[in-house]
């Protein structure tokens, strides 16, 4: 058990260079491949928690011997995935699959499904939905969006506290990790440095699916208006979410606290959360404040969460950890 | 006309410093004096947009000839401005205040107001609020926030389009330069950088009064809550507001158009404002979007404004210009 | 004279559209055309020192009406400026060519000159060089570390005073809009933020050979060892010059004052100056100190620009000026 | 030998916060005081390599129980920690001590030495002076700057590679977390965002003494000019280093290779070490290069650090390590 053989697709990416440092400090997981298209052939350097950085020669995905491992993660791009996660599955290993190919929604991606993938594959948001995961040859992992905001809504849909067809209204910020490691112009430093500003406004953002059904999942009656911002940092998601509550909360932190003080990866604070507080963690730092100066009962809850960490690779990582029956906290910083 | 003395209380703090460039690069009017207090008897150094930077010295408050200038611009603390105002109004100059001590709800300030102030000062946003400014002796200059705010908001609340009772919930971003330049731990490059938080959560801060006032004065009848956060950038302002409507709008962008094609300091856009847009700018650079996958008919507004130019410095010289008959856009960069 | 017709080649570049917003702001200056390959048919918003940004639309450069302006901007990349500084010539402008091609040593280029461009084409660095600058038909314009290098060197290496033989090593910093608006990975924001590298290490940059030129020009007779580094800002560069010199030098200031206090883009400075002293602007600010503490006589020098500005879009215009008989300073911010 | 009892000095400075995090991560000691003067009482939350965050509450340093610990760690501030390595000495316990009042040259300090404090006390920079640390009572921890220009130099010098009497110029370039964490107007982010100057021009920083001595003690014979530059990062140090040879080199890096390659904490590296590659981890990173186009050989060293880690509290720890008899890398990051 303490050598597992593990191999990533997809990792020149910034959420695959940061599985591939996690899985090289994994106590109990052993890195057997790590693809990359264009540079294949290319050396990554890995930071590890115990000894020197490690080199890894990326190959071509064609070369990767998924047979061979126990599990897969796939960072591959969304739409190019699922097709992999096929494959790996064939081959008889596990998947953990990055994209949101798989996700409830599915992105928005019409591409077929392959056979050999289950038609229900389990949300790997273990915080929230934990049942299943265990079981699962086949994991969607979420996206970065989507587990700030969950996490922090979840209590509160689940004791029916948000007010019912009300609007709940995230404003969140992200830095330009999370936009991908493909040179674009918008991406470049000269453009992202002392700017900031909103994209996909009006609620078109290809995560909404993945939060909408979630909620509903949960019990929610309720609208969301998710509005994504792009800020001049490198990693970190920030959500500020107002919700109409159906009454007055007295305490709204205590809820936070009865329904998350014993999750390793969730950190309840009365202080507002900053990404300072949660770079390269796996956790979600949340708190809640009640709102002030209004004549109708609102909450405000803010999340915090590495945008490569708990929203992406920690998370694959965590998932993995939980398919492959260890301990669900292993090789994962909290 | 061309050669209208004025002076500056206040010059060492980011407003300050900006007031100056802007006055020595203004085609009217004189700096004659410069106050600090801890920083008296330094240089500061303004650009101008036309000849080479030029040097200022900066005195004490007390040595300032504030009856030889027409026209003071008070950038003094909050608390510590309204005296001033007092004394530069017995001494015969009018005066622009950049501080919340005569706005509306005066910033929480309990501080008495000098027997030669007005009990009604004019608020100074004059794309909402010109009548009255032209024949003030005394103009409150608004917060940044509240300019950027108010400005995306006014249209749709004088056409009756928020829905009544609603809240209209605003996440503010801003730069550091709001905080102004006295050295504090938590503005430190080193807590900044990479960084991103929110600050005064649960509608606590102080630019609040001065917008549900506005609010009411334009015909709203609606809850606001502002929910500020700080940028890793030096200057700007971004908010995103969101708008529960009465009923769908067909062209929220029609409705910017109709309230601003005529003002110079308001851009209408159809991309998303960022702040790149309006950094060393006087403007107010808007835009409206309907939100698409909601029940009840929303819109999302955004507003980016430099918070020293427009939400402050800028704004002062366009309601002195108004103040002392000048062109309201003398000296500004639009 | 106060409309002269002039066109940009080459507008989508970072050096590019500075070019158009400084052209758009001058007083005799009309841009007539800017192109751009493969952003042709978009809009370049410019801002203009008087009035509301301009928003212009960059053609494919073979519609650029070459010969309806009476000089061109070329900002063309490096190797495919030259071809089109022929043409420019051929048909009856001038041409201020802001790459490589025709500056001393031509940036390693071997590609053949046309026959319509001038053997002998002046070196555009008027602090240093301005005799024939207003007879040329065509000026190379400095690269934007030559011009920070050699502002700073001249009046000692003219004096005579650098020790004969020595090494003169030079450590300067560039912010990244230096490298380009292509995008590339090493570019993007993610990669930039909080690091620092140097680069060409050994005396490899393709702008040595401009600057060795100059410096025997200058009548210079020692070794120049130059090593760039790329810094975490957009746009600046401090370039750090290490002088042994022939002798103690008693006032080391005194010599940057005797040769640049009549020149209206160059600052002498006491205080060590820094990028914030002179990003938007067009000047060189320059400082010496004398080194302590070392058994030979050496100087420290330092050298301060905008990289856009004086290090590239404006003294193609100061140029420009010149080559058109217009005052040097005309629409340059100082 | 698992549960040493060690204490910190002056925890709430930034090096003093890098050790607490270190110590709270340690195999084998047991963080039982950290002091501050102005925040006593304060928590400080220190991540740890091994489970969640750890809060520290801050005492005073006259409460701080330093007869109970084996060894005391001082990041007092230069000038104050001497008089504290004598309280800590006459109590028993072991001192590594950050500050530079015990380094060679005290950095510029007349301040007296306690009585209880050796004249002479080892440089604790192990990888060039091992000798004598294991032995030590109290070790002087060295300066961030001269680490890493120690470093790279010292193989070339003992080697008699440096041309005698040469002058051997350093450019480098630090983050701002090294001005420490007191507030001052210079440090906030508005002034040193994507700005970058020199300070302390002209070899008079208070590094210099330790550099200067240590180099004789390597046998080198030539002098030293130290320019430091303030960078628009938190953290990292990056020395560029010009070295006139005595004769040409054919092989630079295998130099390197020879002296470091057994050396757990230096990083020998072909390509040019940026601060992205060195943050976070007690390692010096360093490369050579031939420099070409000139006519005398010369050489071009880089070295790269974290100032915090390996050029602060991981050298410190790695120090204290020796003293104790532990592994010389338990607990620090590779």
């Amino acid at each position: 058990m303490h050598n597992i053989p593990v191999g990533v697709l997809g990792a020149s990416g910034y959420a695959g260079q940061e599985l591939c440092g996690l899985i090289a400090s994994h106590p109990h997981c052993n890195l057997v491949f790590a693809t990359a298209n264009e540079r294949r052939g290319q050396t990554l350097r890995v930071r590890t928690t115990h000894g020197a950085p490690r080199d890894i020669t990326m190959i071509g995905p064609d070369d990767a011997p998924i047979g061979d491992v126990a599990l897969v993660f796939s960072a591959l791009p969304h739409g190019a995935s699922v097709d992999w996660v096929g494959r790996v599955l064939d081959a008889g290993a596990k998947v953990v699959d990055l994209s949101s190919d798989l996700r409830p929604g599915r992105g928005g991606s019409t591409h077929p499904i392959p056979a050999s993938v289950p038609a229900q594959v389990p949300y790997g948001l273990p915080e929230l939905f934990r049942d299943g995961l265990a079981q699962a040859r086949v994991v969607a992992n979420p996206g970065c969006y989507p587990t700030s905001i969950l996490v922090a809504l979840a209590p509160f849909v689940r004791a029916g506290l948000v007010a019912p067809d009300a609007l709940v209204s995230v404003a969140a910020a992200s830095g330009v990790s999370g936009a991908g490691a493909s040179p674009k112009l918008e991406l470049l430093y000269a453009e992202v440095t002392e700017n900031f500003r909103a994209y996909s406004a009006g609620n078109v953002h290809r995560h909404l699916p993945e939060m909408t059904d979630s909620i509903a999942r949960l019990g929610g009656n309720f609208d969301l208006l998710f509005t994504p911002h792009l800020l001049p940092v490198d990693r970190g998601i920030l959500s500020t979410i107002t919700v109409p509550l159906r009454e007055p909360l007295t305490d709204p932190l205590a809820v936070l606290h009865a329904a998350y003080d014993h999750e390793p990866f969730v950190e309840v604070s009365a202080a507002l959360p900053a990404l300072a507080d949660v770079v390269h963690r796996n956790v979600v730092r949340v708190s809640a404040v009640n709102v002030q100066h209004v004549r109708s009962p609102t909450l405000l809850l803010f999340a915090a969460i590495d945008n490569l960490v708990k929203g992406a690779a920690g998370q694959a990582v965590q998932n993995a950890n939980i398919m492959l029956g260890l301990d669900e906290t292993a090789g994962l910083p909290q």
